[in-house]
């Protein structure tokens, strides 16, 4: 889709207009090494697990917010758009592609300092590059009393760019973005910003205290493209005396309706203070396997004999719940009580385990000598997703969670996929759509009722993970995976995703996030809000410089 | 100050503008009872705790989020500053004075619906004039299943007004601002907003998830002059199967730094899920008293032997604290015992107790019939400061707390004060600073080594609320009582407070809130953060028609 090197304007001009002064600024600025027009490069940033990317013009890799703040001012003065990542592992909600061709991408993932760590407080101040992997990494080398927040993203997903998306983790400070401070914010005007605290000279509170003093500009860049997040604050999960993960198996679909409503008050009164994710049958197993050669090749679902062996197979029900208990072994036994309780009353409920460190290794040592054992396949699968799930909830990120994308992916038919490798390798075809729900059984059997007829209707996989993110919210992120290979299903994948969105959006079941690629979906009618974030976006931006488009729908419209 | 009912627009003009065209329009428009020149009534707007307030030039009285947009346009029009209050109680900062004189005050006390209360999700939404009184009527009378976060304001505080500056109250939603969403918002240009999900047509989670998708604009109007909140989502705190609260004593002004360092790892990890409050002795002191007689004429502050008599008398040491624990029986005992672990090893501290409503009500009705007898007035006033405390930790907010503002009134040499009177009506003199802190030794320890000789070398009482906010913050919250009638004792509290304010900007204690009448305090220097904001306010409201100079330190200076 690119010419060598050549980039399109974020104006609409039809021919691309001549970018080589802009690279020969940006390489006096940066360094030559720091700009790249390489065209494999180029196509790599290109890809996307969604229906279509975009290509970008030049890629950047800043070194300091000040290299931002040169390339922001350059770009404007160029007329040229500009896209930052900060590791591009925003699989399925956009990859690392920019809004639209021809765009700078700003690639930060070479700023990856750990800039400070505050074992007293529990924070860490960090850069775009820094993985969640690396800090937790950092913190367990270091023999810090912390963890870190840690998402199914994978080691290499940058925890800023995360942040910055509003994303969820597993831990008590699941809800990232009400765990971070004091940003660094470079404006599409270059300027250097600190929120918070922060801009006040030796201001002591800063990286623990999220509001400030006058207005809290902290949302402003979260879902934007009003500035570029360069630093901030993250908050730690303190080491408690005893750490324990608890799990359930729900039987059937109906059930969990029951299940949310036994979980809430929990939720609500900080019984259960992390992120509880409750995952469906497939969603499960797509993470833990790639997909069976279909057996109707018109379509892209497996059928509900085929879901019941792999239920088996698996060892697993409906649903698979996880969260995580804190504090003394009284405080956890007594929390354990309490959530036993709550989930056994629940009908379908079959099993709820609570289980610290030292129990989990006495299983896993129990069940190793098993692995060989066929008919023990079941109880050996049922062990691992513990443990991955164990290290989720207490802050080591893996790589295996990252295997759910590459179900029906055609790359892996040539090659088998090893945990760690990027799903874009492998044409991975996956979209999301994420809403959220009232954290109620009438509001989530309404929206199961409304999606999964879509999801048949289209021929896919049903695949979906319920996340109690909030103590009133959950959020339906739903997974649709489709073989890239094949273009019937990739137009399938495309209306489906269409309708689901369109569908959703009717319905009132608005998602907490959109991919770089769907802007144009979200509904901004006549809505003051987005008249506002409009208006903002014009007076920071005049020459919609910054990812045009970026949760701006009166912009994306306008194209 | 004021002439009979003439405006100073907020333009500074030598000579009033003739307003009378403007009071027309607003009656024209929002009914003839809605709109105030009476000069008796101004006058009593004008009133001030700190040391000199503002006049208004009219109050105007809208019912709902139209009229006030209409009030705004109609100020535009006419050049004359608009400045809201909910209920007026702003008692300390800035009471229910607007920034400058002449202003319409826009007094929203009369919108004052429970819009809905939502009993399975625990939320209420309430427009401004609702008060934490009437919130926890409200719900105790419907036999709902939940309480409201409760601060020592007073019953007839705004929840909306405290809100929108970010106030502080006791239970687990302690940091109000994080618990509330969906904000209905009117602009400076009388276009209303919806923030958060709440701008989606049918948005079901509209009540339950704070951030919304995209740019979260919640932040843009609290401590702030960008929109008047006329409505809310307000977040409520779940009863459980049982509630305790916890109370501790400690002996000595040095053991504050290791009490902190006992807390904060409950208070992170979530063992401690409300705002913690740590008074001092006067501050306690001083609300359960007025100031005796005073020794030294020349001096506002009490002798150290008076202290050490007052204490014997109130049966308190050095500080006093109080927190709550929610759960099951089991869970409370648990935490009770890390609480009563983490305290008992800090040198100092002489008493920890948990205590539920039932033991509280057998040890009141014990203590009732020794009121009478005068060597039992310290005990009688423990259990009294319990049952206050408690309720406070409960979700009942008491007018019994607001004694503390009447502590050198003079006012009441006339007429003693009862519960729930306006400390203005007694001429009440106090100002508030109110800088955040990290929770640990180190910094308390410099904080208090700071303010304590400042408040000694102008001869005040050292009152002093260290309050535990948020899970690395505190906030230390010193009060400064004077004589409003002693001319020379006002000028020492002005020039303590202005002494106070310097040194915590310079030594980095920013604090969490401003009084209305102090934002030139801000140092604003060459801060981009406060430019952005002043960029945003002349693009927002280019007349600077609301609140002009409301932390937007730029335009308070340019005055």
């Amino acid at each position: 889709m690119m010419l060598d090197g050549a980039l399109n304007g974020c104006d609409s001009a039809m021919t691309p207009p001549d970018t080589r002064p802009l690279q020969q600024a940006l390489r006096t600025v940066l360094g030559p090494d720091r700009v790249c027009a390489d065209p494999t490069a180029l196509a790599r940033l290109a890809r996307t697990t969604a229906i279509e990317g975009t290509t970008p013009g030049l890629i950047v890799y800043p070194r300091t917010c000040h290299d931002v703040a040169a390339v922001m001012k350059l770009a404007r003065d160029h007329r040229c758009g500009v896209h930052p990542v900060s590791c591009g592992r925003n699989w399925g909600y956009g990859d690392a592609c920019g809004t639209r061709d021809g765009q700078i991408i700003l690639d930060m993932s070479r700023m990856n300092a750990i800039v400070e760590v505050d074992a007293e407080l529990g924070y860490a101040v960090v850069e775009p590059g820094v993985t969640q992997g690396q800090l937790a990494d950092y913190l367990k080398s270091n023999n810090l009393p912390f963890t870190a927040d840690a998402s199914g993203a994978g080691r290499d997903a940058s925890i800023v760019g995360n942040v910055a998306e509003r994303g969820f983790g597993h831990s008590q400070n699941g809800d990232r973005f009400a765990n971070v401070a004091n940003l660094e914010v470079v404006l599409p005007n270059g300027r250097i910003l600190n929120t918070g605290l922060g801009h006040f000279p030796g201001a002591r509170a800063a990286h623990c205290y999220k509001w400030g003093l006058g207005p809290s500009l902290d949302g402003l860049f979260t879902q934007s493209n009003l500035g570029v997040i360069t630093r901030l604050t993250f908050w730690l999960v303190p080491k408690t005396e005893q750490f324990a993960a608890f799990f359930f198996l729900a039987d059937r679909e109906e059930n969990i309706g029951d299940i949310i409503e036994a979980l809430r008050p929990l939720r609500m009164r900080g019984t259960l203070r992390t992120a509880i994710h409750i995952f469906n049958d497939l969603r499960l197993i797509t993470g833990a396997q790639l997909a069976p050669a279909r057996v109707d090749p018109e379509s892209a679902a497996l059928s509900p004999a085929e879901i019941t062996a792999l239920r088996r197979q698996h060892g697993i029900g409906a649903w698979a719940g996880s969260g995580a208990l804190y504090g003394s072994p009284a405080e956890i036994r007594a929390a354990a009580q309490a959530v036993k309780r709550a989930l056994r009353r629940v009908r379908g409920v079959s099993t709820v385990v609570v289980i610290n460190r030292t129990q989990l290794e006495f299983i896993e040592a129990f069940v190793k000598p098993l692995k060989k054992l066929h008919w023990c396949a079941s109880l050996v699968a049922r062990v691992e997703k513990l443990r991955l799930g164990f290290d989720l909830l207490s802050g080591i990120p893996s790589n295996d969670s990252l295997t759910g994308g590459m179900w029906r992916a055609p790359g892996t038919i040539e090659r088998p996929p090893t945990p760690g490798d990027d799903p874009l390798d492998y044409r991975a075809g996956f979209l999301w759509v994420s809403p959220l729900i009232p954290m109620r059984k009438h509001d989530v059997d309404t929206f199961l009722a409304l999606v999964k007829p879509i999801f048949a209707r289209y021929r896919f996989d049903f695949q979906i993970t319920l996340s109690l993110v909030t103590a009133r919210a959950l959020c339906g992120v739903s997974t649709i995976s489709f073989d890239r290979d094949n273009a019937a299903e990739t137009a399938r994948a495309h209306e489906c995703y269409q309708v689901l969105l369109t569908t959703l959006f009717a319905q009132g079941f608005i998602p907490y996030r959109m991919s770089n690629l769907s802007m144009a979906a979200i509904p901004a009618g006549t809505d003051s809000f987005f008249d506002l974030v409009h208006e903002l976006k014009q007076h920071l931006d005049p020459t919609n410089t910054l990812s045009p488009g970026h949760y701006d729908p009166l912009s994306s419209a306008a194209l």
